[in-house]
């Protein structure tokens, strides 16, 4: 039985399809928006449109991005000899955070989950491989968080690239074991940068 | 300084202005939409703007609808002595899952707080009155959360309505002191709304 008028519980029933929204919170954020002004609440509904619209991968680190090439990579002061693969754009964000690190990244969009179906295909590896032709890079930092899917998908690139004559490194267990690295500080991260150890 | 490229900064900042969202969920909620398929995005943008632009107040009872009288106030089966005053258009929800009230409802959308500047003309107390014009209403429940604001909302209109002749009660204090009617269970709702008292 619905107790809200169609557009009310229509809005209602959107928010709950979000992560971490529940019934109530729904609730709360709908009748939120209801009242605030109309400017707002287009601004809103606007940037939700826009942001899927125009964000796509960029061009050399997949990170995304709304041109062909991201502010990162098309930053020709950075380090062209290393690069960091993390498996998410905000790893790319707490990354650069630290301030630590001056190379490029390389963005997977996953890790390797064989109990999810998600093989090496499914990740954006083909594409960190396309980036190593030109023999500019002489260190592969694998940033993938420190936990089961993590490790494998960092030991799976690490067999790949060592044969290449790149030197392959892992961030340090700095970042708690079984961690996010989204939630990580930045000094922990530091640390974790700054001890890493070649595999 | 902002690590995200502008679209994506731009809904994190929308996301972030929401009750309840910190920026840590307003990043996980922006990076969500930017997963979802495009018709899913546009069908939680759209029901964002049409939740706003066509809902407005019942013209009776000023709860929210999408139509010129809500369909409660459009149910003439309902009891017609008797009407229900709270707070929000929740409130209504909340009473409605009690199956325990049959009349008709108000909803004030607000309480009377002198400390945010909010008088008795700031919130439907006219739209009340104008009500109670046709001798019809026999009894007025003041259903406005067991708080100072609901309180002082309660004895105003008690003070108002009972020189005309009207029954006033409020609800009991089964809801916990100083909750929120809108989180209350049914049970506990259905035992306020029987152990009701004159005012």
């Amino acid at each position: 039985m619905n107790y809200y008028s169609t557009p009310i519980a229509r809005l209602i029933e959107e928010f709950t399809k979000l992560p971490g929204i529940g019934r109530k919170s729904a609730q709360r954020l709908a009748f939120h928006v209801i009242g605030l002004p109309i400017e707002e609440v287009e601004m809103l509904a606007s940037a939700i449109n826009e942001a899927k619209l125009s964000v796509k991968y960029c061009n050399i680190c997949t990170n995304l991005t709304d041109r062909e090439t991201c502010n990162i990579c098309n930053d020709k002061k950075r380090d062209r000899s290393i690069i960091c693969v993390v498996e998410d754009p905000r790893d790319v964000v707490a990354m650069e955070k630290t301030k630590e690190f001056h190379g490029y990244y390389h963005v997977l969009h996953g890790v390797i989950s064989p109990l999810e179906g998600i093989g090496p295909e499914e990740i954006k590896i083909k594409e960190l491989l396309g980036r190593l032709t030109e023999n500019e890079v002489k260190e592969i930092v694998l940033a993938t968080n420190p936990n089961i899917e993590g490790e494998a998908t960092a030991m799976y690139l690490a067999k790949l690239l060592k044969p290449m004559g790149i030197k392959v490194s892992r961030i340090a267990y700095g970042i708690p074991v079984g961690g996010d690295l989204e939630y990580a500080d930045e000094i922990t991260l530091s640390k974790a940068l700054e001890g890493r150890r070649e595999l």
